[in-house]
């Protein structure tokens, strides 16, 4: 089983791919999240896993734009713990840093640890891959944030443990392929659509799925980038969309819509 | 008049508040948007302006975050069309070209033009601060992206025109102070929620706008960071917060969720 992901060894996605799939399969970094989707269409891979949110820093706008433009499926969601840490080459102390190197929603996420030093943040696309730029470079001033992985599969020191501001900090994975998932009895389905330009449009769709009974468990807007401040609107709800009820509300919603896209049924991860 | 704002001279924000209040201002130039609002809030500087959202790449969720915790009110809004530029120190052919430099959100709103170049693209913490960064350093291999502002300002060399995804590419900023503005006829209101713990809770606010005639332009999701997938909602509605019927609404509506505040009634962008 090959499954693409964007980042490096020792990334937070590639801990959500074993804490799904184990380690029985064989994992292909890319450096773009588009590439990850590309591998997965052209059948290069059987899935593709992306980081869609997360709980301090919200939606990873990226992955929402590339699942518009996608014809891949949601096949699964896998919620992951986030555990950050200080790592460098060698044991100094916090006051002799003086970059620190990871992504910037690393940066996002250790706010108040970062407020109290006086450091540069060097941003970098993947947690991994700064820890990697470290080592490679052989940098003795500077330190990186990453997870406990890239600490072990690098061999570096840990200045300081779990530096992350809120301590339930987690990150929300989908695992992409060509077919969603079946019927579990405990499922979600997630939808893109725009709204018509009426009043009350947007109250109207939410309408249908109240006196539905259907749970809205996420809502998020994108821009459509066709005309300033038009929306799109990213829609997670409980229930499989072959279910029988789900069915007639997504008739509904695509009747008063201009545009809506199912992007697949999968099982609610269990944490 | 003294306003703050986040950036370099040349950079949009600069521009947009050249837009609003003309060049007859004093513009103070802060590392943080943090800064910006603490300059305002201790009546250092008289106004703060933000950018908020852009019509491709979406909310600015740093400003978003920091507009929950202040106690500034949104005074005015201001929308600016965004033209990108490709500079450097000489001229010097596309190919020849490294690195480029800017913010991440430059280099989000350029990406046709960026796949088409074999270069690293380097983000800097403003548009602005990349072109001085280039002039600085005196580097030769190296381009920045920015409004055309910051080209005659650093008498840089523009070696690509309009290099944006989309021509209708506008940013929208905040004009933030200690109070927002009266009643002119033609104003908008922001409100922040979090929603109660039950089915519908969020269509059940959006009922109480419809039903009040009050056209919704804007919803935006945050997660509270409390609570993994739990959000605050960010609402910008027609109409002027002492307008009665806007009164009643939000009366409703704080009745109706877990927390409500009110960032200000402000007139409307003419464009």
């Amino acid at each position: 089983m090959k499954i693409a992901f964007q980042g490096e060894e020792g990334s937070f996605t590639e801990e959500a791919i074993i804490k799904q799939f184990s380690n029985n399969c064989e994992k292909i970094a890319c450096k773009e999240l588009i590439e990850v989707f590309k591998k997965v269409e052209n059948n290069e891979c059987d899935y593709g896993v992306i980081p869609v949110e997360n709980s301090v820093e919200g939606t990873i706008t990226e992955s929402y734009d590339l699942l518009l433009e996608s014809k891949l499926k949601i096949r699964n969601e896998i919620n992951l713990r986030i555990k950050h840490y200080l790592l460098a080459n060698k044991k100094i102390s916090l006051n002799e840093i003086k970059n620190i190197y990871s992504h910037t929603q690393a940066f996002g996420q250790c706010k108040k640890f970062l407020n109290k030093l006086n450091v540069k943040k060097i941003p970098v696309y993947n947690t991994a891959a700064s820890v990697k730029l470290l080592k490679e470079k052989k940098l003795l001033d500077s330190a990186a944030i990453c997870g406990i992985r890239a600490a072990k599969l690098y061999n570096m020191k840990v200045l300081a443990e779990r530096i992350e501001d809120q301590k339930n900090n987690s990150t929300r994975f989908f695992v992409l392929s060509i077919n969603d998932s079946d019927i579990t009895g405990q499922d979600k389905t997630s939808i893109i659509f725009s709204t018509k330009h009426e009043s009350g449009a947007l109250y109207k769709i939410l309408k249908i799925l109240y006196e539905s009974n259907i749970n809205l468990t996420k809502i998020e807007s994108r821009p459509t980038k066709l005309k300033p401040w038009e929306y799109y609107f990213y829609v997670d709800f409980e229930d499989h969309r072959l279910n029988k009820n789900v069915i007639n509300s997504l008739d509904k919603i695509k009747e008063n819509t201009m545009f809506m896209k199912i992007i697949g049924s999968y099982p609610k991860s269990k944490d």
